[in-house]
């Protein structure tokens, strides 16, 4: 059984995803992407996930329970959080989530993601980076919560961390 | 632009969701479910999600990241937590999920999710539960946190709500 936990990789190890691709970051920073999911992303998603909730594949179900069609899964829209790390910062190990679902998503609709960098914190070591993360849609917020991530030590400029 | 939230949906709407499947849920129930996520389930994931983090992709980029060998994305993981509820309750809506990613879950790794009400509110003709949520391997947490949703009206046992 493996005792040791996400937290307690260390920054050396981390410094070998360094790439070019790699941007420092400090706080207030916010990167951005925006997505339209389509009939076919609600499809594959439901395959890998196993989640089959009628919600999401038939109109009238969700017609019924009151929204104007059917859903696109909350949980595929805000995979756009650890995407946005990700791609910026190859090799980012996410520590936590929370996902507050405000407004539905549906298909054809321009989903735009942000994570904010709220926090950066060099400590033991490591590269903790707390986000604010948002989904809107027309502007208005459709998800919301916070993320932790660790990012490679390069991704982080020294001025900009705090103890 | 949607102004309605999803908290605002009736269970009028919701009991149209009402099904064989459905079975009445009372405090402390506790639903299971156990996966081993293949090699393919992360290519798949990656593709919908468009993640591709070289930790879930290039062992090597793993292992110099302190990980065993290169891992499931932690967000496909904790879509067993939707897959769970919807499953059992066809029709529920996710209102909120806290995500805290423990413990590395590699290919080929039974995991363990389950899901717990611990909490069932009728309120304003709505059936909010929330639920512990956790995944497991071996015993070990790799990763817990809360969920809300609004479930079908006849999900929930009217002896066993509260105001």
């Amino acid at each position: 059984m493996l005792t040791r936990n996400l937290l307690s990789v260390n920054v050396p190890c981390l410094r070998g995803f360094s790439s070019a691709a790699a941007s420092f970051l400090r706080t207030g920073d916010t990167l951005k992407l925006s997505r339209i999911f389509t009939s076919e992303d609600v499809l594959e998603y439901s395959k890998v996930s196993h989640d089959s909730n009628p919600l999401h594949f038939d109109s009238e179900s969700a017609r019924n329970a009151g929204f104007e069609d059917r859903l696109v899964h909350g949980m595929l829209v805000a995979a756009l959080f650890p995407k946005i790390i990700s791609s910026h910062f190859p090799g980012a190990i996410y520590v936590s989530q929370s996902l507050h679902f405000r407004l539905p998503v549906y298909i054809g609709e321009e989903i735009v993601g942000e994570v904010e960098a709220t926090n950066i914190r060099e400590q033991k070591n490591r590269c903790l980076v707390k986000f604010r993360t948002a989904c809107f849609k027309n502007g208005a917020i459709v998800i919301d919560g916070e993320a932790m991530a660790i990012l490679p030590a390069p991704a982080v400029e020294q001025a900009n961390t705090s103890a």
